[in-house]
């Protein structure tokens, strides 16, 4: 479940959110998201873990990796229902991984 | 819970880890070390999920605020009992962060 990633540097975006009431259709897309970036060129992991406050960081390449998977059409329609439905505020950052260290 | 933090350029310390079965003294020290850290210059905020895995990201300044607080007396006594006892893995990455966007 810890994501296991190549020597930096590499990137993460860190998608911090806090969820809506609405629950229909969220649990699938969600799944859905996760499996599709697995597949997306330029993907090296991802680690996510909820307790009222959602934190799933996903590690990637490079910016360009991260640029196409934002642009992915499916993405996209995913990106516009968690504006719309899902989420009640979220941060999305993307940040350059310089160090890495661990047991 | 999600943190308000600055124009982008700053720095994230993500703090990904499994727990040991080890609980005494745990949830004092965590609790503790965020209160610490929040004291320490150059901190900027922190979110932080368990859910199984857990994730805490600290935003920090700059890189030597980081080194500050990983320096820190107390805080390293917290690292070497994390290290002995209440971890089973983790991993520990120091990302610049460079955009940010949300709702």
């Amino acid at each position: 479940m810890i994501a296991t990633t190549p020597e930096p540097p590499y990137y993460a975006v860190i998608f911090t959110s806090l969820r809506s009431e609405e629950e229909a259709g969220y649990a699938e897309m969600a799944e859905r998201m996760l499996a599709l970036a697995a597949e997306q060129p330029g993907f090296l992991g991802v680690e996510s873990a909820r307790e009222g406050l959602g934190i799933t960081v996903s590690y990637w390449r490079d910016p360009e990796a991260i640029r196409a998977w934002k642009a992915n059409m499916e993405h996209r329609e995913a990106q516009r229902l968690g504006h719309r439905q899902w989420y009640r505020h979220f941060r999305m950052r993307v940040a350059r991984v310089e160090r890495e260290y661990g047991i």
